[in-house]
């Protein structure tokens, strides 16, 4: 992606109102419309740009067609440390984030719930709902399937999606431990944002339609991303897929409807959870010491040339949450443009930024 | 590793009962060594060497030696669906197995069972217990750590285990789903074999102790093997290890000890299981129905040039065991020796086998 382009700086708290509004002039009740936007800026705050506010024109267009629910009615069945939900067709950020709400109180008394999710849609970062958990002095595991993006192992047409699984451990004094890792070589959102940029993507990332690689994005879009570590990203994205869609009653693999094809119904994605309060088996203060110290050595452990620090995984996210919190995001101008015109549509105003010509730092 | 070595060709079977009868010999119940024997010849069958029956020397000597127990006294504790173990410093192969045979009538009643277990041992592969849940109808998710092999990200000193993630789905009528991965580029055992028969490794596998990579396993296993994916892997890493080591009260990271260091104490393995019976929230029929289509459907999807079939992870581990299991297994002439000469000081036959001359294919 070019380091060089036009964006305007805007406030993430702008930006989160902005969002908000627009999801809540499409007939979203207030409080899942500000767990969307928090959720889609928080991406972009954390250097997770492709899972941004960049997503919410393609959200708003499906609400406004029907294909997604604005007021879901999401429905919540138990089987023992089981929580089943029935996402109502509702965006993904706001079924995930109600079925970990709903899913806390249970493991406070049962030390671990399992959540399957299905009739949902693309719920954002998984890191996001990672985060929730670990507000709450609990530890997560979170999967979720996709449209297809990923070949079989020896195949050539995309089956499984991107599917990532996630981690999130608290930590007392520090930014939670958040693993968030796709079972492809990239998140699929990336080489949408490169489409949509007109950017190239890097070899090694992507097939074309053919089995072929490429590092054009839109014949990569057409085609399958590779998976992680070739033959390993292939299974765990079939692992993830049971897990998502056989197990929960959701849709798998070429079942998962895009969010982006028009005319397909319903995307029927499928989540998969386990949620963990430590506090059932440990005390809670000998859980945060241990990870403390677990986290330190590992900070501490010899650096390889070359290297200024080690960083735990969610060290990173949350600086960039800081610093961009402070100084504001980059918005790319087609993002913008894009962003300006479903307000006025809406009626809801596009927050003024600065203009900005520098490297690309977020949505 | 050369594909022309002396190696001996010997049932399968005989290779179990060997195995058991050292076992025995050592003082271990008969049902453990029945489990532990049947867990390392598995592993070669399936053409998991690395993790087979050459490992049985070191567990024999580490027996002897008390630094492992023959008799572990297991102890179980439950806090709602979390069931607690302290594996008494038992074979990890025994620990584990009773441990998920413990947990299986539990998960019946809740769905799901966490099991965390402390004061384990190195368990063998992780698919083992897989396959053991879906014999139960039950699908499973593995993880253990194990002694430092991966560096953290910038770093240059092993911290991690090689920590594998595993996943076992059932199959009505053909072989489980099987994912078994660590989050190396390679299992530590591939390289500790290596060095064993004296063959190199290939480039992209390891670090040497200065952080430059190397093709010599004996300089790799002084140093670290690189991890799945660069930063990903690393990352997995460390979240296996915060399953394993923190939320189980095991050892973590450079404070598990090494099997084949001597004058270690007790290793201190963790392991963390998540089982799930399915059929607490959907008809076992409804779900082997929908896990068959599954499978179905990811082996028809079309072949990319030069591949002649898709497989599922988990169905060439079968074909291989069911290849193996009928022609018998052919144990390099080192590992053959070193049986041998463990099975004579202890009054146990090794089995007589057919001279083989041919590519390696197991133990």
């Amino acid at each position: 992606m070019s380091n060089e382009e036009r964006s305007t700086l805007i406030p993430g708290s702008a930006l989160i109102r902005f969002a908000s509004d627009v999801l809540v002039g499409l007939g979203m009740p207030e409080a899942d419309a500000a767990i969307t936007a928090d959720s889609l800026v928080t991406a972009d705050l954390e250097g997770s740009g492709s899972h941004g506010i960049s997503r919410l024109p393609i959200y708003a267009k499906r609400i406004r067609e029907g294909r997604i629910a604005a007021q879901a009615e999401i429905r919540y069945e138990t089987a023992g440390s089981v929580l089943r939900v029935d996402g109502g067709n509702g965006l993904g950020q706001v079924v995930a984030y109600r079925a970990v709400e709903k899913a806390i109180p249970l493991a406070r008394e049962a030390g671990m719930t399992g959540i399957f999710i299905r009739n949902s849609n693309h719920f954002g970062t998984a890191a996001y709902f990672c985060q929730q958990a670990c507000r709450a002095n609990m530890a997560l595991i979170a999967m979720t399937n996709s449209p297809p993006g990923i070949a079989p192992w020896g195949g050539k047409q995309a089956f499984f999606g991107t599917n990532p699984i996630a981690f999130g451990f608290p930590v007392r004094s520090g930014p939670p431990v958040i693993v968030d890792m796709s079972s492809s070589v990239v998140a699929r959102g990336k080489i949408i944002l490169a489409d949509k940029t007109g950017s190239s993507i890097p070899a090694g990332w992507a097939m074309d339609e053919h089995g072929a690689e490429t590092t054009d994005p839109a014949a990569a879009l057409r085609g399958a991303v590779l998976p992680l570590g070739g033959a390993k990203g292939y299974a765990l994205a079939l692992a993830i897929e049971m897990m998502c869609g056989v197990l929960s009653g959701a849709a798998y693999g070429p079942h998962v409807n895009n969010l982006y094809r028009d005319g397909d119904p319903a995307a029927n994605v499928g989540h998969s959870f386990i949620l963990l309060d430590m506090s059932r088996w440990m005390p809670l203060d000998s859980y945060y010491n241990l990870a403390e110290q677990f986290i330190q050595e590992v900070k501490d452990t010899p650096k390889a040339a070359g290297s200024e620090a080690i960083y735990y995984p969610g060290e990173r996210r949350h600086q960039q949450f800081m610093k961009r919190s402070a100084a504001g995001l980059a918005v790319p101008a087609e993002v913008a443009g894009e962003l300006k015109r479903l307000g006025d549509e809406i009626g809801v105003v596009f927050p003024e930024g600065a203009s900005h010509e520098s490297s690309h730092n977020g949505a």
